[in-house]
């Protein structure tokens, strides 16, 4: 299995805090230790850093930790291989474009059978379920809107009918934006938690590292951080229910 | 205008040389500060690292300079803006699924009334007259081969059609590649250079940086680099003619 880690927030905010945490998890402090990645977006644009190597040994992943980019929507992945080899085609998050949008996906469980499923014109590049995956959705998303949809949520809505056609196939918790909104489903485990005034204190699950968010917030800010495993000790993390889904825009929930 | 840079590779080379090089012209020794992105291949992979920040002060720079990615082929790209803001979507190289396969494009130069030429599937994302050539390649490709074509050399001769289609539009020297060929058109300035056994010591021009090539490589390395300006001074580099294309694969030109 993997880890995922998906932020929403109302302002650009850099997510070291929380890729510290997660970065402990890719081959120091956990079994994560077939790459890693993680997409930021800025605007319109997308930007995906990736290692095949483990995440807790990777330069990039350092200078990451080190070099605060700041981001409204963040997706990041660090993987524990089932299927397709450890190499760099099968290294979430991925990206594609549709109707003008870099769209990102990471998944986090394991598909059986599920090549039954169409792809239509999104040929998956790598070998794994996962990008499969997301190429099936790309495509029924291709097909149910042959131009451009206007009314996002509903949208969302028509991807969770995906998500629970895929969770037919095995364990699919997953996260997909379009740059605007965070998308999450949970088949087996997925938990989130906005923060907003007054801020307080956090403090790692998996380093000894403890952040006062007061310091580095203004009143307004509003930031969600979805995750497979609670990072924070002393926080009430919310998890989603299984064949449950949520969306996040700006930091706030929209169903 | 901008600047390009490219290497094909019969194995796995880092770049930091030449990068070394390129980067100076971004911000420091040259105009092109608004903006840089480079693409490695590893295998069916593709990684880009991409900042809209200036290459010579760009913390992701140092880090590339440092940190010896070995690829077989690379795409690299210095920005200054001309259609198109200062922005991560507007930052090159662009890559794009088709086949299966990830393309990927970088241009120099400037393209007017380019926007009769049709995209069809291929939305750009950013606003760059660079990024919707590169979707007008991609869409006459895909109506020439609807399936996945056999024969490369031939499709990177039709791709030259299409280059030469986008020269009477204005100035267009690109580097295109599907990971395993790497192909370059000219328009008004494009060089290269294959180094191969006996290997010598090359110095570059933007910076007081000298390197022994016979200390870092092996007797049966092929390294072909091509760029809009020779990066070193004391050796020979090939001017491509205006109007003629190159194709090379594993350091090898094939045409």
């Amino acid at each position: 299995m993997c880890e995922l880690l998906g932020m929403s927030a109302n302002v650009p905010t850099d997510i070291c805090f929380s890729f510290k945490g997660l970065a402990k998890r890719g081959g120091d402090k956990g079994p994560h230790k077939d790459g890693w990645g993680i997409a930021f977006y800025e605007g319109k644009g997308c930007r995906t850093f990736k290692d095949p190597q483990p995440c807790s040994y990777s330069p990039i992943a350092k200078m990451l930790e080190d070099y605060p980019i700041k981001s409204e929507l963040v997706i990041a992945h660090i993987r524990q291989a089932n299927r397709g080899k450890i190499a760099l085609e099968n290294t979430h998050p991925f990206t594609r474009e549709l109707w003008g949008k870099n769209w990102t996906f990471a998944h986090n469980g394991q598909l059986t059978g599920y090549k039954q499923l169409d792809t239509g014109r999104f040929d998956p590049i790598g070998q794994t379920d996962s990008e499969y995956a997301f190429c099936y959705i790309l495509n029924q998303l291709q097909s149910r809107y042959p131009t451009k949809p206007r009314h996002w949520p509903s949208v969302f809505r028509f991807i969770k009918q995906c998500a629970d056609k895929l969770n037919q196939f095995g364990v699919c918790n997953l996260l997909l934006s379009d740059g605007q909104f965070l998308f999450s489903y949970c088949s087996t485990h997925l938990y989130w938690i906005t923060r907003k005034a007054p801020f307080g204190k956090a403090k790692l699950v998996d380093e000894d590292v403890e952040i006062d968010f007061q310091k580095h917030t203004t009143p307004n800010d509003v930031v969600t951080v979805i995750t497979t495993r609670p990072l924070t000790s002393n926080e009430d993390w919310h998890k989603i229910k299984t064949g449950q889904a949520h969306l996040f825009k700006l930091g706030e929930k929209i169903f």
